[in-house]
C-alpha cells in the first residue's frame, strides 16, 4: 500500500471527495476461478483506515463464479477508493495463482501425485503466493534456500558427483533436514537411492521413464517429477505414480483472475 | 533475496560446494523478447556477495533472441548458486514486462499514440515494472495516488458530477498538479473540457467514438483511451488520434521470458 | 518521539511520579497564529501512552490568539510530561510555518495568485512541512523530485538551452507529468511558450517586468514568481496577475509559534 | 534524502541530462556565520552517487565570509543536481544553529558561562543539531530523556516538592546518573542544595536575583540559567558567575544560514 | 519471535491443532527465585495473537518458589504453542539475571553499598536486562557509550595520563554529563579527586585497598568497586563503604531460571 | 552496536582521545574454548570505522588455550576503544556456546550421536548462536518454527493422540517437510513409527529405556534424545545409539568465555 500512497497520499480523494461522505461497495468476481488473498486484500483496507468495515463472504480456496460478490466493504468513501486499487491488485495476482494450481489439482485427481509450487515466485510475494498454492489445493516445496538441502545439476556438478553431494549434505545434517536430489537418469537415481536421499527429483522425464523410476525406488524415496507441466500433460505424468509433480508456471505466469468493485450505495 | 535466504542462508550450497570452488556461468535467453531488469539482476548477485563480476553483454531495452547469451557472472560458485534464482526470477518477470509492452507500441509504430502503464502492478514492485515498460518503450502514467489527480467515474459520483469534481480539484493543485478525468460520453468530455481537465481518459470506447472525440477535443486537452487493449485492437485504437492508450495486462498478467543460467567453466 | 526516549526512556518521570498519579492538562498558545500540527502532537502523546485522552478545540488551520487554549490533555502524569516536550516542538514549528504561510496568503488576499510552498523543507518534515503549508492557506509544490520534471537553469546549461530541455522531457512524459522550466529572461520565455511547457517560473523578476511576461504568455502556460518574496514586497508581486509566488522562506526559516502546557488539576 | 527521491527518482534530470554528462560546482557561502553539517552535506551526495567527490575547504565550526567557496563538488551532472537541494538544506539548516550560537558564545566570552542548548529541537533532527550547537562553541545539554534525571516544575508539583523529588530520584540513580532540578525561588534553591541536586536549573531568574544565587550556593552545585535569553542579555546574565547558560532559541527559530551552488565548468 | 516465526509462521501447529481448538495453561516455576521479563513474555504472546489473555500473578522484581504459577495465558490453542518458547525463553533469560542480581543485593544488605551492572550484555537484549537487574533489586550504569564520560585506563594510557584525561573530560561536558574515571593506584585515585571526577572506579582492589580508599576521598566523589565480584566476595567488599559494586557475571553469565507450561484444561 | 552507541555516539572517546591517535590492540583469550563470533566481532569494528583492519589469528570452530592471541586490531584509538565492549560481548557469548557444545561433542566421540540444539535460544541471537554450536562440532535443530513439523506432547494432547496427529501433519506436507514427534512410552513409539514419523524425540528417558527404543525401531526412524543431558550424562545417553542428542543449556545457560583487549602500542 506504502508504494501507492507514496508520501502524500491520495491527492484525488482528498481534493475531490468530500471527508465525511460514506459509500458501500461490492468486489466481483468477473470471471470463474478459485479464491485466494482475502486477508491481504482486508488488510489493504483497513491499513488505510482501521473504521472501513470488511466482510469477505468466502474464503480461500473456495471457487468462485463469474459476477459472484465475494465481499462487501463499507465505510469512509475516501478511504474505500484510495485502497481499492492495492486491494483487488491482491485477490486478482493471487487468486490466479489459486486458480491455476487448481486446474493441475483436478487434472490429477484420483491418483496419488500432489500438486506443488517452485521457488519460482514474483520477489517480494513469496509467502502470499505459496499460501495461494495451498488455496488451490496444492503444497508447499521448501519456501527457501534455509529450509532444506536442495541438490541441484550445478551442485552436482561441482560437489563430483552424486555421491560425493550426499554424503556432505548427510554430514552437516541436524534431525530435520530433509535432503533432495535432482537426477537425469536412472543410473544417478540409484545412486541418490543408495545415498540416502529424502526426495529425488526427476528432471524433464517423459512418462514412460518416470514409471519406470517409480518402480524401480519401490518405496524407498519420495519422487518428484517436474519439468514440461501443463494442464494437458499433467494428467499422464500424475498416473505414473510420483508422489510429487512440481510447476514454475502457477506462481511466475498465471494470469490475475479479474475483480471489480461496484458502488452498491 | 531476503526472502530466498531465510534466516539461516543456502543449507545446501554450504553443505555441498566447497567454500572455495569458483565458476563461471553465462545467462542465456531461452526466448526472444525485450530485456529489463538487469541491474535488479545483478544487484541480486552482488547482495549476496560482493566479489562476483557479473557483465550484462546487453542493457535494458534491447532485444534478445532465443540461445542469446545476455550476461556472464564468474564468481565463488557458492554465492552463484545462492543467487541464481532470485536473479533469474527479476530478470523473468521484468523482461515478460518490457516484451509484452514493445508489442503494444511495434503495433501502434507510425501513429503518435504512446503506450503507457496503470496502477494495476504486483503488490511490491511497481518502480521496478514502471521502469520495464519504459525498457518496453512505453511511458509511465503516475507512480501512485500522490503523483497527480486522477478523478475516476466513482470519485465524479461522489462529487456530484464532472464539473464540480474538476473544481474541487483546481483550488487544491499547485503549480506541478496535473488533473486527469475518467468520461464515458461525448456529453461528459465536453464538461470535462469546460472544467479545464489536463488529461481525459476515454474508457472503453469503440475506436469510431474516439475518432470523434479527438475531432471534437481538438488539442484542448491531452487524450487516453483504455479498455480492450490487446494486440489485436491496438492498432486501431492507436489510428484514432488518442495521445495515450493504457494497457494493465502487460503489468499484471505478462507472463515471464524465460532465461536459464549454463555453466561454462 | 523516538529520539527524545532513547533507549531507557523517561528517567526522571519514572525515578519522581507516581506509576498511578494521574494529570489533567491544557495546551495554551503563548502568541498569536494560525494552528498546525495538532495530529501530530496528539500522536505523540498516544504513541507514548495510548490511554492518554487529548482533545484539540480547534483544527488545523484555525486562528489563534494569545492565551487561547487549544487543547486538553488527561492521563497518566508520567505518560503527559514523557511527551510533552515532542509533541510541543511539532506544534511550534509547523504553527510556525502555518503562521508565516499564512501572512503571505492574506497579503496577497483578492488577487488570482496562490502561494505556495518549494522544496527547501527541514530534512526529514517535508510532508509535515507541506501540509502545515496547506492549513496556512498555501497550496504545495511538487513534493519530491519523482513528482514532475521541473528544469532549472543547471539543467538548461547542461542540456544546451530551453528548446532542447524540454524536447527531451516531454519524450519521456507520461499522460500526467507535468512540465515546468525556470527563466531567466523574457526571450527564454518565448521558447517555454513555444517549447509547450506547462508552467514557468520567473526567478527574481521586477515586478513590471513580471507583468509583461504575464501580457506576453496570455494564459498559454501557468506563471509562477519566485525570488525576494517578503511580507513586504509580495502584495506588489500578486498584483501583477501570476498564478503562483512561491517562498523558501515560509518552510526553512519561520520562527516556531510558542505553545506551554499548563497543569489544570 | 528518500523523501526528495520518492520512490521514482529525479525524474527532470533523468529526461533532460545526458546520463554521462559530467560537471563541477561550488558550493558558496551566500551570507556570513559558522559552518555545520558538512559531513550531512557530503553524505547526501555520496548516497545518491559514491562517484561524486566531495570537497569541504573548511571543517565545521569554522567561520565563514559572504561569498566563500566552503566546497567543491566534481561528477556526474545528474547526481550532483539530483543531491543539490537536500545537502543545501541540511548545511543551511545547521550552519543556521551554529551561527546562532557562536553569536551567544561570542557574547558571552571572558565568563565562566558556557552556552548550552534544550530538548527544543526539530523532530527528527535532534543528534545533528546537536552537533551543531558544538560547532558554533557550545555545549550539549541531556541528548534526551533517557540520558538523565531533570526535575522540572511540573514533576515538582506531582511529587510533593523539591525534598521528596530528589529523594526519590538519588533512591533510583546508579554511579552515572547526573540530577538536576528547577528552582523558581531562592527558599527552592537551598532545597534543592540541601536534597543532594548536581546541578540546578534557575528559570527567569533577573541578573540580580542570580547574582544572589551563585553566592548562596558557593560551588556545592552547578548553576544553569534559562529564560529571556537573547544576544542582547546574554552578557549581563553570563557575568552573574553562573555555570551554563541555556536556549531554546539557538536550535528552534535560528534562520538558515544561506548557501548556493555554482556551476564552475 | 519474528526469528522464530520465519516466513511461513508455525507450520506444525496450522498442520495438527484445530484453528478453532481453545486452551488453558499455566505458566509454572521450576526453581525458585526472582521474576522478570513478565512484560516482554505478555507481549510475546499478544503479538502472535491479540485475543490470548495472560494475566501474572506477581509482579516484577517478586520472589518465586518452586512450584509457584506466575501466569495462567488463555486462548487460541495455536497460538499458545506457537508463542509459547519465546515467552519462556525471555522469561528464563530475563529471571535468570534478576536471581543473580539479587543474590549480591541480599548478600550485601545493611551496607551502603549498591549492586550495579555494566556493559557486559547480551548483544541486542541490553534494555531489557538491565531492567532486569533493577527487578532484581540493583541499579543502572550508563545504558550505552553516549549517555556519560567513563574513563578506562586505555583512554587514559592514549590521553597521557589521569590529569589531562580529566580536563579534556571537563572542557566537552555539559551542565548534566557525569564523567568517572578508573583508577589502579591509590596516587592515581588523589589525581582523580584533584581532576574533579564524580565517580571513580577502583578496580580489582583488594577490600583492605578499597577501604583505605574510602578514607581517602572522605566523600568528595562517589567510589566504585569492581573486579572478582562473586556472592562469596560481595559481603566483604560491600564493608568498606564503597558506594557501588559492579558485576558483569549478572548479565552475561547467569544460568536461565526455568519455567515451563502446564495446560490446565 | 546501536544499543552501545545510543544517539550521541561513545562521548568519552570523543572528548579525551585525540582524533588522529591510532592504536594496535590484541584480543586474547582469558580461559581456554572454542571460538566462535569473529566474524561478528570483526563486523563491530568495521560498522564502527570500515578503516580498521582486524586479523583474526585463528578461524570458527578453532581450539584456543588461555593467552592465546586470537586477533589483532589496528587503526584509529577511538573506534578501536568504542567498538571493543561489543565485539568482545560477541566474541564471549559466541564462544561460550561453543566450548559448551564442543564438551558434549567430545564426550559423545566414537558413537553415532550427533549433538544438536534446542531451540532455547536467546532472544535475537539465534541465527549466531546456531552457528557457534556448529562452531563447536554440533549440528542444527530446526531454526525456526516454520523449518519443519515437530510435534510435541501439548500438540498430541489436543490433537487427539499420535495417529491423528501424524495423519494431520502427512497431509499437509510437501515434498521436503521433515516430520518429527515426541513420544513419552514406547507404546507411542510403535504408534509414532507406523504413522510414518521421520524423527522421533525420546524425552526424559533412562538409557536403558532409550537401547530398548533403539532396538524397537530398528532404523525405520531417526531417533533423538532429550532431557538431563549434562557433561556427565552424556556419554552413556550416547551409547545408547540414538542419533541425535539435544540439550537447550548449551545455547540458553553456557556462561562466556573470557577474552580481553590488550594495546600493543
Amino acid at each position: 500500500m506504502v508504494e501507492d500512497l507514496g508520501q502524500a497520499g491520495d491527492i484525488t480523494s482528498r481534493s475531490v471527495i468530500a471527508s465525511n461522505a460514506e459509500a458501500r461497495v461490492e468486489i466481483v468476481a468477473r470471471s470463474a476461478g478459485v479464491l485466494a488473498g482475502a486477508q491481504a486484500a482486508e488488510l489493504t483496507f483497513t491499513l488505510v483506515d482501521p473504521d472501513v468495515d470488511v466482510q469477505f463472504r468466502v474464503i480461500d480456496g473456495s471457487g468462485v463464479a463469474e459476477g459472484d460478490v465475494v465481499a462487501s466493504v463499507e465505510g469512509s468513501a475516501r478511504s474505500i477508493l484510495t485502497a481499492e486499487r492495492t486491494a483487488l491488485n491482491f485477490l486478482g495476482h493471487l487468486s490466479g495463482i489459486a486458480t491455476a494450481t487448481n486446474d493441475l489439482v483436478q487434472a490429477a485427481e484420483g491418483t496419488v501425485a500432489k500438486i506443488c509450487c517452485t521457488r519460482k515466485t514474483t520477489p517480494g510475494l513469496r509467502v502470499l503466493e505459496k499460501a495461494a498454492v495451498r488455496s488451490g489445493g496444492g503444497v508447499n516445496h521448501r519456501l527457501g534456500l534455509d529450509g532444506a538441502i536442495m541438490i541441484k545439476d550445478n551442485h552436482i556438478a561441482v560437489a563430483g558427483g552424486v555421491g560425493p553431494a550426499l554424503a556432505a549434505a548427510q554430514a552437516s545434517a541436524g534431525p530435520l533436514t530433509s535432503i533432495e536430489i535432482e537426477v537425469d537418469t536412472l543410473d544417478q537415481l540409484d545412486e541418490a537411492v543408495a545415498g540416502g536421499a529424502s526426495v529425488i527429483l526427476l528432471d524433464n522425464m517423459a512418462p514412460s521413464t518416470l514409471r519406470k523410476a517409480v518402480a524401480r525406488v519401490a518405496g524407498r524415496a519420495r519422487l518428484e517429477a517436474s519439468g514440461n507441466v501443463t494442464i494437458q500433460t499433467v494428467r499422464k505424468i500424475a498416473e505414473t505414480g510420483v508422489d510429487f509433480i512440481s510447476s514454475g508456471w502457477i506462481t511466475h505466469s498465471a494470469p490475475i483472475l479479474d475483480f471489480g468493485l461496484d458502488f452498491s450505495g
